[in-house]
């Protein structure tokens, strides 16, 4: 179905983007056959790195008439296998498509090429006072790869999701036909939306060369709150109501003693006051001060007077920040390391049911017999959650996971919940999908990918099959 | 190319919906015939009251089977005619379609009926103690019409825009099949945006029958501040600093001696302080009486130290709030009672241009003899500017919009701005969207709808010709 490269596609690439931009064979870096979580794995054909969106539209126009599948790649820290190249074909690297364009302070926006990693945004934004809100936990991640998959992060109960922070694109469609949609606009409403459904559409649709990002002046304070509980029920039946509470969150993670030993012993260190079964992590943003005084007092009486924790503990020193967002931080890496494999399942539920579906999960896991611990967000009802393969041969790992998967994802649907908050469909869950959305948007989505890519060569078999 | 309305149509249609909510011929009110600005008119053949959702599945059904055009009206507010039934056909009319169904203060979400109007919504939430932040002027447009269009309003600097606030959506689809995108989920990363598709798709693409909103906790206080300037473009110029100071406001409007003279006359009154050339009305909300007043001194010494302001004025009594917002909410109403027909343009600018378009609009009105008021909102760069006929003949009013428009729309391009930023395309605006966006885009946006819509027979002839 699609063509095997030749020797004169690689030569085209040269002239595209260089030879020394072309890889092939054994000079391919093993690391680009799969992602960050590894389950999914194929070789790319050809590896080519570009540093110019022109030689994107090229190679696009090359290999749009020639139907050679193109796979799109930023870090890699992907957990769906999205920028894997199932089909071979060209792994499209962006890595080196990484400059920061432009801060414009007055329309308070920030133009990046799609290979810019999330902390050199933040770095480089938050010295100049400004915030670019999204922060998802892998900051080594790139911005474009942040887009494609609408990634979400801590801050999405206060500040919501990348999606929200993106004012413009610059996509280059599979035709090799560059596109530009919104810009540095506050409003717009333009015909359809074709900046939205770039985002989330995990390199299926086009391929995003440029983006404006929204900011907004950085808040001068912040503070984190370690707020324990007796059990990890009281703390997330908690969090709705600290929500609703007047000051908003920025972020409301929750953390229990099992989680935490996995991130104390990878980190070799414990949190401040770790003898508690069960946390929640509040944090807080303002300008001033006496506000944030003022909001620290009212939220910890409201935590011990009418929601009955424990205690509120101030994480307000840098080495204490520090020490319980790092714990927070480590959860995948510690977990990823206590085992020799793991999957993952990234439902997001109405906050209100995520107590009832964790309970669900621990039943889960006794039941099948696997390992399955967790984490998420509180605050947004996004649940990562990961089965663990442990000493499970391959075949009953493989059932472990088909029935688990099968019925937690069950469970999510009956409770409202969405397959994915924010890791994607990419590869690995496009069954789920399936079955949560039904077979009508199926054939819009498929009609969709149909509109812009009818060869099917830009990242195939990847959200629909 | 499409079925004319035949006896046993409206047969159908009585079995479906009931004979009493069955209008043809002269029972049609001759408002159906028109939006709010009504330079576009067109009589439907049949006006359909709506009562349920699966009214609407059994329509769409037949229409789709019989190659009847359909057109959804709300409350009719909007400026574009999109919800003018330019090929006849059913009006579908969803005003009896307004029950709010559902307040869930823990997930804080509202779940409503698409003919629930925007004012009932505030009413409804913020006697609970929460905020839907939306708030486009037309208090009396349906929720439903806000997402068809992607309202946004005054408050979008602070709280962004209609699709800001959608979480979940359900759409009868021209087929008649009824599906569910997001939900009451904070998150979304499960394949391609079809809500956010939906949302500023302006009934062409789907009829929403339910949407789930984002709501907040209410904050506790508010205030304006009516800030006096020299002239226009020191007040204009003075935004973006105002924006990137630390408080972010929710509105940053701007008022001139010549618009509010309009609203003087309209309204029988002045503001209070009537005698300055150029004003900016700031509003900050938050939720302690210290916070505010900190951030109003901050604000006042900026504008007054920094930016050239002349003076301060506090808008805190309910009857000067009442006297300020109702001369700005008035200017539209105004503007149309000062001439004998308007036409108007709704771009939206990077907000450092509005000052360049503004004189740019300024030339043209005396290039053209055309008397063209504006307003508009300096806080997110969107300008609501309004040709007056006057009484121009006929003929030099189509020049006149003819060669004015396109000077216009080319000018905001040449700055980055865009042809909508919240009234929508809909037929009025579809050659300059065509303009912006260019063939590429174009050819999505037809595939797109060729998709939902094979048929062609949903509000057919808008966004797209």
């Amino acid at each position: 179905m699609y063509t095997k490269i030749r020797n004169r596609d690689l030569k085209v690439f040269e002239d595209i983007v260089g030879a020394a931009h072309v890889h092939v064979g054994a000079a391919i870096d093993a690391d680009l056959a799969h992602d960050e979580l590894g389950t999914v794995a194929a070789q790319p054909e050809v590896h080519l790195v570009v540093t110019d969106k022109h030689q994107i539209e090229a190679i696009m126009t090359h290999c749009n008439q020639e139907k050679i599948p193109v796979t799109v790649r930023g870090s890699g820290t992907g957990l769906v296998g999205a920028c894997v190249p199932i089909h071979g074909g060209v792994l499209l690297d962006m890595s080196k498509l990484n400059k920061i364009i432009e801060l414009d302070p007055l329309n308070m926006t920030l133009r990046v090429e799609p290979g810019v990693l999330l902390m050199d945004i933040a770095e480089y934004v938050e010295k100049q006072g400004f915030l670019y809100a999204p922060d998802p936990g892998e900051k080594s991640a790139t911005i474009g790869g942040n887009i494609a998959t609408n990634a979400g992060g801590m801050r999405a109960v206060k500040y919501g999701v990348t999606r929200d922070w993106v004012r413009g694109l610059e996509v280059v469609l599979p035709s090799g036909e560059r596109i530009v949609t919104g810009g540095k606009v506050v409003k717009n409403s333009t015909g359809y939306a074709i900046k939205d459904l770039i985002i989330g559409s995990e390199g299926t649709l086009g391929i995003i060369v440029e983006a404006t990002l929204k900011l907004i002046p950085l808040p001068n304070k912040s503070v984190s709150l370690l707020v324990p509980f007796d059990s990890r029920e009281q703390a997330i039946d908690a969090v709705p109501k600290i929500i609703a509470n007047h000051a908003l969150p920025t972020a409301v993670e929750f953390l229990e003693k099992d989680s935490l030993a996995f991130s104390e012993e990878f980190l070799g260190k414990q949190i401040p006051h770790a003898d508690y079964p069960a946390y929640l992590l509040l944090s807080y943003d303002g300008n001033s001060d006496q506000q944030m005084e003022d909001d620290v007092n009212a939220i910890s009486s409201f935590c011990i007077d009418e929601l009955g924790a424990i205690d509120v503990y101030l994480v307000d020193t840098d080495e204490r920040k520090q020490s319980v967002w790092s714990a927070r931080g480590a959860f995948l890496e510690a977990i990823k390391s206590s085992t020799t494999e793991i999957d993952e399942c990234d439902v997001v539920l109405p906050r209100v049911h995520i107590n009832e579906f964790l309970k669900f999960t621990k039943n889960l896991s006794r039941e099948l017999g696997v390992r399955i611990p967790y984490f998420g967000h509180a605050g947004d009802g996004n649940l990562h959650i990961y089965f663990c393969r442990d000493e499970l041969s391959e075949q009953k790992w493989q059932k472990a996971l088909e029935i688990g998967f099968d019925k937690m994802y069950d469970k999510a649907f009956e409770l409202g919940g969405l397959v994915s908050g924010e890791h994607g469909i990419g590869y690995a869950k496009k069954a789920y999908m399936e079955r949560q959305v039904g077979p009508a948007q199926m054939t819009l989505m498929r009609g969709i990918k149909q509109v812009f890519d009818p060869n099917n060569i830009l990242n195939p078999g990847k959200i629909l099959s």
